[in-house]
């Protein structure tokens, strides 16, 4: 029962745009409420057409009906004003999304603000940031945005993998200013000549395809790549779990691994190698995959491959002592006992030294290796920094020598360019773990610096005007002097107080979905943490995803998609 | 107002499975219906309270309020009754449908039918065949049945692609004995000696990957491939527009070139190469997908991407002097002007021949050549037979001459292997068009006639037995052996009798979807042929094509994904 004001909490210090739909609902059943309570009242006493103002009828005979009828009446009228006007304000807002009015043009007097990346810190910037202020551009080789939490439920058919993306542009078409969205991969930051060169990677070229820009602002926040360790073969043989299309890829390499197991005359100990399924990486990830894979197993092959369905076997791999090390240690031993229930093989202190075609090579807590037979590897294990980004440290060797990622100040500039780059989310190094929650939070904090940044570079050119009509020192009167001089002071002292406070992450709880409609939440409360895990927690996970997806389409996509795998289970074909 | 009478005969006569909900749906009506009528009736004698049966209180002041009050009331109720029962029923076929019951082993007694195929002549076989009779084995390299007539619809997003495909087994399991379905391509049939034989050729393979199996009867129902009349650059720069990945792969495309189209600097006549769309082929695939592609543009890049609106063109290429020859010319008429106020260019009479990177050459009426700048083309344009098909056809020299395909009997029976072999749809060449709606009414067809044939080898079996006694002439009594003679001689009437009536067409109509949410529709009615274009015929086009997929699941995706495009637009993410 502590669900609903943990979900307050975290609803409403994620800092993301809530469901507009709540409070409607919520007025709406105050009102039913309130609707009901009258009509209770009036059934006691008079128990027929009070309402109309008519002089009370004899009382019915059956008073037990009549208040049944009475109440059916209500519901009946609940329903409909439910269904029409939750429907209509459904519409509506939904109109509202996808019919963006006109926009200001580019503005040269403005700054240019050039945003790299299209993840969690560079569309949280988008969201939040005022277009009044300068000309943004955004540079990505995706032109949406990914709602990479959820990617493990696309890797098994639960979500459609549409329904957790939002093009770039249903963002910054709502904007008051044009926002170019450029597809294109990033290829050479200059942060000397302030410069972003890009070209566009894709399969349809155009002639121009490769372009320079100027920039005076760059919010760096191209994230990170797979980080591999160098171990022989996960590059080719593992299955990645960072792009939509590595999901994709996961369904069809699962689906091919059922079917191949179905082929006639295989043999025993084959059909066990190619339902055995690793996962490599003991983070919400890793973890939110096997789940995941336990469910389909569950829920959906013992319904179509009934012969099939007693031999998956998934094992999760970890070098740490422990899966979930965010989490505390009352929820992974929750997690460690379900997943013992669930039938899912969990070896921590043992790390992958090799991946080959048909088995992955392990070494075991007892340092012995073993080569274990399997039909998938799923690898979830950490990230590291893309080329870009080291190309870019290469540039500032004096003050970029973190090897985790580009070294910012407290205010998330750039060492050795703070005039001028900003670096949030997975490409910092910061002492943050590199998650969604932080990259979410440092774009909306950068937004706001910028707006303060504007604020005061408009003060800054109002008081040399002012200056500049010092100098010239014409004045009608001595009265006028001072009162210049008096507004030159006011100023100065104005910009003085525009200082940017440091960015500092406000940790709004961890979440992992388990398997079985279970899930765990570590989330701060006063000044504890509440841990708490099972069926109840997984609805909270559900309505948490949901309320952080941006926007009522992706809300409305996920919502449907779970009640779609509610009512007809996750389709089988290997497409 | 034709349209419900048109509906109902185009149901009736598609024999698809309808929508069980419909007759449900029709009865919760009439009871509204007549629960309206008692209302309206006592509403004028007795305004309240009549129906719990208590004596009539005094008529109300205002008659006029009290009537609109039992009429809120009345749809208070009735959207109650309907979104309870609606949801309730709904739940309950879903669920039926997802779970599966136990199914009986593969009986070594009876005979082996192979199904090779999984479009629409073998899962119209598959829906209808009694497993009683056969053990059947179901050979594809795809494990789904893919709704060919809504990939144009996928192409641009107005549809997902799971929408439109059902897995294989969603069929199979709901049979009476376990069907085997491997998915795997048939690499090689052997007419003589009754064997298939068939490989894995997906990316992951078991030690066993090859295997043959023996039939009893084949039903061979392979289709066929795209045709690209050895045209230079058709393999290689065109997308087609058969499988699945086609319609996914033409997306992809199509977005490819609308954001290098806005990279900046692009310059014009670029960007308009770019957004220059060629598809050729007049057939309705090509007709819907330029139709689908005009609404894309009209209602989502107009709304994302409004520096381009204006600037992209499409052009349908026809070698024959008209689009859509199946249709009666007033369609074709209605059609063209449509397209011309879609701005959908027609080029009839005109030949494509060649494909380049950049453009397509055609031959235009007056035999001149000219070499058209586009961003994408699209292949609409014909069938050929697949090399199986071909090998088959080999193997049979004397009989297989038909350079169309397989050519059958009236009874479908491929020439010179009349006694085990039967062909249906694409692959084989008959006097009817390659349509859907041809090889459906074949599958059902031969499932009726693998019934009869069950049934006559049942009485074969029977009539042997009988002679065997009567042979070894053990007989109690003079009278049983004139009923043992009788029984004979009507089992010998009976099995004459069992003699499969050769198969029929029976034409349904064609409908075709030509954008701006117009369809055109040409129906056999009575006698003559009823032609309709316009919106009318549009939601009649969505009605027919939701009734004639073949499970509530996927008639459930579809209508949402139509739900979402209407309420979001479609997605303009390049994924």
């Amino acid at each position: 029962m502590m669900q609903s004001a943990r979900s307050r909490v975290l609803a409403r210090s994620l800092g993301q745009s809530r469901s507009t739909l709540r409070p409607l609902q919520a007025q709406r059943q105050l009102q039913l409420r309130r609707a009901y309570a009258v009509e209770t009242t009036s059934s006691t006493a008079t128990p027929l057409a009070t309402s109309s103002g008519v002089t009370p009828p004899p009382p019915p005979p059956s008073f037990t009906q009549s208040r049944w009828r009475k109440f059916l009446q209500f519901v009946g009228r609940a329903t409909l004003i439910t269904v029409v006007g939750g429907a209509g304000t459904f519409y509506y807002l939904a109109q509202k999304e996808r019919n963006p009015g006109p926009q200001l043009p580019f503005d040269p007097e403005k700054k240019t603000v050039v945003v790299l990346g299209s993840g969690w810190g560079a569309t949280s910037l988008l969201k939040t940031i005022d277009t009044a202020d300068y000309n943004v551009v955004v540079i990505s080789p995706k032109n949406y945005f990914l709602f990479t939490p959820l990617l493990p439920s696309v890797a098994v058919g639960t979500l459609a993998p549409r329904s957790i993306i939002q093009p770039t542009r249903y963002i910054t078409r709502h904007k008051a200013r044009t926002v170019s969205v450029i597809e294109a991969e990033a290829t050479d930051v200059d942060p000397a000549a302030k410069t972003v060169t890009f070209t566009d990677d894709s399969e349809i070229k155009g002639t121009t395809s490769t372009t320079t820009i100027g920039y005076d602002y760059l919010v760096y926040a191209v994230g990170a790549e797979v980080q591999t360790f160098n171990i022989p073969g996960v590059q080719k043989h593992a299955v990645f779990m960072k792009e939509l299309h590595d999901a994709e890829r996961m369904q069809r390499a699962f689906m091919d691994c059922v079917e191949t197991a179905a082929f006639p005359g295989q043999d025993t100990a084959e059909i066990e190698r190619l339902l055995h399924m690793v996962v490599v990486g003991g983070g919400p990830t890793g973890v939110e995959l096997s789940g995941e894979l336990h469910d389909f197993l569950k829920d959906d092959l013992m319904a179509w491959y009934p012969e099939l369905a007693g031999k998956v076997k998934i094992t999760l791999v970890e070098a740490l002592p422990s899966v979930l090390p965010m989490f505390s240690k009352q929820l992974i031993e929750y997690t460690e006992s379900t997943f013992k229930e669930s039938k899912i093989d969990i070896l921590t202190k043992t790390m992958v030294k090799e991946v080959k075609d048909r088995s992955v090579v392990l070494q075991m807590p007892d340092k012995s290796i073993q080569e274990v037979p399997c039909g998938l590897v799923v690898w979830a294990a950490g990230n590291k920094g893309r080329n870009l980004t080291q190309n870019l440290m290469a540039k500032l060797p004096a003050e970029q020598t973190n090897r985790r990622g580009i070294a910012v100040d407290d205010h998330l500039r750039m060492k050795g360019a703070e005039d001028s780059v900003f670096a949030i989310g997975d490409c910092s190094a910061t002492s943050y773990a590199p998650t969604a929650q932080v990259a979410s939070q440092q774009g909306a904090y950068l937004a706001r610096v910028l707006a303060q940044i504007a604020r005061k570079d408009g003060m800054e050119k109002q008081l040399s005007h002012l200056e500049q009509a010092k100098q010239a020192g014409v004045f009608e009167s001595e009265e006028q002097k001072q009162n210049i001089d008096k507004e030159i002071e006011g100023l100065k002292n104005r910009i003085a107080k525009v200082k940017p406070r440091p960015f500092s992450y406000s940790h709004q709880g961890t979440l992992a979905y388990i398997g079985s409609e279970k899930a765990i939440a570590d989330l701060p409360f006063m000044n504890g943490n509440i841990a708490s895990g099972g069926v109840a927690t997984y609805l909270f996970w559900r309505s948490a995803y949901l309320s952080t997806l941006f926007s009522l389409r992706n809300r409305t996509l996920v919502a449907t998609d779970w009640l779609k795998v509610k009512l007809f289970g996750r389709d089988v074909s290997r497409e």
